[in-house]
This record gives structure tokens, C-alpha cells and sequence, in this order.
């Protein structure tokens, strides 16, 4: 993969996450050579733009990789965006509305710039640099928070009409199901993400059910992080077990849908819940594919674990810039 | 389109369907100019191999057509199948396991031939002689006996790994939902096909609820049509008509997973029961999107019914193999 690149060309992979910002300058190996990360809010300027925040991360990553020029830069962001354009659609955390983010970043430094939604470029960046480069259809899906998803096609990452595919966490799974932020009812992500658990699993601790999730998280909703729920699992809370072991069946429902669908060679599992509980996730997550697939589709499909991280994003959105600097 | 053969080509297209064949002899501008159709079991010679009696069709149509010079075959046939080699693995009803359907034809007619599955050729051929041939990415769904989806991804069918992408049909849409043929729970198939439909409507006229269709179809699930039940609702018979509108709601609902995952600029909807109540399934597919389907996914998608009917697999199928031939 170093082909894409030249020796001495450096580039920038960017992820604007929700609650933090990285930036990573890579040479043409994909190697880290400087690196920088702050929350997305300043807490001693909460005034300060997000814009202004990202053009500082990416001049301090720049300045610690000890001042290469760059030839590009490429970042992953909260959507809904246009990949065509990089104009950011909506991003209530952030607060833009139709934000020209290529273009600001593009005027800034001077050099190209890709954006794209950062599921996708999480899926990509695995797909890059993780177990599953040599699949030509690959599904990633990431429960979380919220649940994304990303979906490469002939090697190449679907963005459809909209240019906004790949929306796996807001499929219907249950008609009358419960609510989602989207406004629907019975989506994957009202039904399987950290938010879903984490409700189910507050009221256990109120009811008196769980009890070392009662200790170490009260029964806010806002504490109930990944790490927490996968250590009450291990202290022995059979029903926060249980909760979970749903919830991730649910998301091996989505998954097996999307094998009936697009027929993958592979299926990368990515995201907070994953990374705290690999293996309750990969066992779930198989025996709703191997109930909701159809035989002939899911034969010989990989389902791995996502291995790069917090590196995924700007793993793949750096590997994206340096596919169009070597395009043109 | 004309310019894919030359003047004076002339190619067959096959639709060979679980109750009947046809067989098409087009010329250079895709029009049929000779035609042979039965039913894909013969009454009298109920022995007869089903890849004779196709055979027999192809032969007849050519005759009808005036014995021209055949360049290619076509072919759309019910799967799991796998394109690249023409192999169908596995057709109860035409008595076919791992049977090299492509090879046969080959043989016999001494010409190149191509074979896909049935479905996704009717999704093609509405997509290349349809009123969404200018869009680049297309679903096809056709609810029926069964239900079956096409995909159409950078003007490509999706034919994934498996080769056999598109089964849309077995979407799970409710976790708990009845059984399928599939052996699943909760299936698109089990809860809007046209046997999903009539295991209700038959019902209805066994309680005495629906007397046009007990006057006319008996309670015999094999007897409710999908032009007997069109009839039923036009007589008036409410619900038979809520029946067929919650079937066309969840074929809706699967539409909206489909429009949130893939991002397609137009869905056509074909198959039997769409054809017999085509504003009914417009109206109730158009809500569900607009409930289920993420809005700036579903903003300026066009849902179209099917316009070649009966001729989409013919037509489908020929322009492939005309592809194959001027891409040679």
C-alpha cells in the first residue's frame, strides 16, 4: 500500500468524532509520525468554533511530526454529509448546517481534501489495514453510542443517491418497536445501542437487580459506558449479561439481513460495545446470522472483530486522500 | 440500446419460471419477433426433463421468428444460482441440483450464453427498457407467490460473494414474526407474500368475513390470486383490503430498509400482487418509506411500478447477453 504515496509525501487523517477531535500526520507508509487529539468542546472556551478547533489539532500534529509539508488531508465526520462536496449536512453536536468543511480546510492549508462520513471511513480504514483488504464486499457495522454502519461494494465504499448509504443502525427490525431518536420506532439503534442497554440495564440497578452497576454507575443513563457494563458482566450480573447477549443478537439480526442483502465476503464488528465484550459480540452476533441468513449467503462469510481502534478513522481517511493525490 | 448488436443480430431471451417458460427472439433493436411459451411442467408428458422442454421452446420461438441466425441466450432463472458459471444449485420445483443450466444451452445451440437469476433479471430488464434507465442505482422488489428483489449498484447488478445478493424476501423485519419457507421467523416473505396474504383472506371467508372470496375462491389457500383478491376489495370486502394493506405496508417497510442501507435513486415494484393492485401498494409503500426511511435517504427517490410485465425476464435477459456479446 505504500505505492500510493511517495517517499516524502506526508498526509493527514482526520476524525471528528462527536465528543473528541484527532488528527494523525502519516508518511507514505500509513506510519503515525505526529499525532493530536483534543475533546470537541474546550472546556476553557467553549465559545471556541469547532472549525478553528480542527485547523489547530491538525497545525499541532502537523508541528509534533516536526513540519513535513503535506500533500493532503482526508477526515471522517459525523453526517449527514455530501462525500461529493464535503459539505457537512446536520450535526446538532457540532452545531453546522450545511458547512463547506472540505472547503474550509482546503482554503486553510492549501492542499486537497477528502471528507467522508466517519463510519465509512472506519470501515474503510479497516478494510485498508485490517484482516479482511483482500474481501471486495465488506459490511462494517459499529454499536455504539449509536450504530453506524459502513458498506464497501467492488472495493469501493457505497455512497448512493444521497451519498449518504449505509444507514444500518436506522433499519426496522421491529415494527412497533421501541422508539429511536431518528422519530421511528423498532430501529436497530432503539434496539441495540449502548443508549438501548443502558436503559434496560439503569432499570436493573433500580430495581435492585444489578447490584456492582448500582455502585459504580447509580442508575444514570450518562454512566453507563461500555467498560462499566462489560465489567459488571464479568463481576457476575447474569441479567446485565442477559440485556447485552439481546441487544447483540439483535445486532447479528441486522447483520444477517445484511448478508441476505448484499451477500459479503465479510463483516467487520467495530465500536464501543464491541470493543469492550468482543467475544459475548462475535458469539451473538454468529448465531443470529446462522439463524437470519440464508444458508448459501452466509457460507464461507468472515465476521472479525475491527482490530485498528481509535486509529480507524484516521487510518482510512488518510488512505483516502492518498488515493486521490495518486489518482490525479 | 440498439447499438449493443448489429443490424441483422438477433438473440433469445428466457424466462423460465417455477410455472411456466417463455422463450423470445429479439432482433438488434430488442424487439420480439418470435415467441414460445408453456408451462414448465407438460400435462401430457409429465415425464419430460424440464431442460428438454426448455430447449423445445427456444427451438419453437426461433421457428416463429423465421429461423434466423442466433448470436446469444439469456437466460433468468429461479435460484440460488451462480452467474459466473450458469450452475443453478438448487430448484425443487424444476427438479435441478448443482445443473449447469449455462453449458447445456451452450451445447446445444452453439452460442455463448449468460444466466442470472430470475428476479434480477426482471429488475435489469425494467431498469435498461423501463422508466429509471437513467438512474444509477436501482431496487427491484416483486411481491408474489414469493418475494424476490434485484439490486442495481453503479448501473451493475449486485451479485455479491454468493453471487446470489438480493434476497430481500428474507429480510427479518419482526424477530418473533411466522415461519417461513425459509425455516426462519419473521421474514418480508412471511408477512406480505401472496401465500402470507391468502393464509389470512382464507380465514376471513372461513368466518364468514369476506363472501366474495368464499363464493369465489373457496377457502383453498392455492385458490386466493392475486386478480380474485384485487376483485374481492373492488367488491367492497374491507377486510381483505386491510389485510393486503398491512402486507404492502411491511413490503413498504422493507423498501425503507433497503432506501436507509443502500441509498437507491428509484425503487421499482413489480410482481404479481403489485400488477393486480398497483395504486394500493403505491399508496401504502409510499407511507411506510415516509415513516421508515431516513429523510434525506428517501428525499427524490422514485418509486415506480413495473411497466414490461410479463416481458421484463425476456427483455432483461436478452439485453445481458447482448452486453456479453458486443463487450467481446
Amino acid at each position: 500500500m505504500g505505492q500510493l504515496l511517495k517517499p516524502d509525501d506526508f498526509v493527514v487523517g482526520l476524525d471528528i468524532g462527536g465528543t473528541k477531535f484527532m488528527a494523525a500526520v502519516m508518511n507514505h507508509k500509513f506510519k503515525v509520525m505526529g499525532r493530536s487529539r483534543k475533546r470537541s468542546k474546550s472546556r476553557k472556551n467553549p465559545s471556541e468554533k469547532a472549525e478553528d478547533r480542527i485547523i489547530r489539532i491538525v497545525e499541532e500534529a502537523i508541528r509534533e511530526a516536526g513540519n513535513p509539508v503535506i500533500k493532503g488531508i482526508g477526515a471522517g465526520s459525523p453526517g449527514p454529509l455530501d462525500p461529493a462536496t464535503g459539505i457537512i449536512i446536520d450535526t446538532p453536536n457540532l452545531g453546522w448546517k450545511n458547512f463547506p468543511l472540505a472547503d474550509i480546510l482546503k482554503e486553510h492549508f492549501g492542499v486537497p481534501v477528502v471528507v467522508d462520513n466517519d463510519v465509512n471511513v472506519g470501515t474503510y480504514g479497516e478494510w485498508c489495514f485490517g484482516q479482511v483488504s483482500q474481501c471486495e464486499d465488506v459490511v462494517g457495522i459499529f454499536p455504539g453510542t449509536g450504530i453506524g454502519g459502513g458498506i464497501i461494494i467492488n472495493r469501493k465504499l457505497l455512497h448512493g443517491f444521497s451519498g449518504a448509504a449505509g444507514e444500518v443502525g436506522h433499519m426496522t427490525l421491529e415494527v412497533d418497536g421501541p422508539y429511536c431518536g431518528c422519530g421511528k420506532r423498532g430501529c436497530l439503534e432503539a434496539l441495540a445501542s449502548r443508549i438501548a442497554i443502558a436503559k434496560e440495564v439503569a432499570a436493573l440497578a433500580a430495581r435492585g437487580d444489578a447490584p456492582y452497576i448500582l455502585e459504580h454507575c447509580g442508575t444514570d443513563l450518562a454512566n453507563m459506558r461500555s467498560g462499566e457494563i462489560a465489567e459488571a458482566i464479568r463481576a457476575g450480573e447474569k441479567m446485565v449479561e442477559s440485556v447485552v447477549r439481546k441487544a447483540a443478537f439483535y445486532t447479528g439480526i441486522a447483520v444477517a439481513n445484511l448478508i441476505n442483502i448484499l451477500s459479503p465476503e465479510a463483516v467487520v464488528l467495530g465500536g464501543g460495545l464491541v470493543e469492550a465484550m468482543t467475544d459475548l459480540y462475535l458469539e451473538e452476533v454468529n448465531r443470529a446470522v446462522k439463524e437470519h441468513a440464508m444458508k448459501f449467503l452466509r457460507k464461507g462469510v468472515k465476521i472479525v472483530p475491527a482490530k485498528l481502534g481509535d486509529d480507524a478513522v484516521v487510518l482510512g481517511a488518510a488512505h483516502m486522500i492518498a488515493e486521490k493525490l495518486s489518482a490525479t
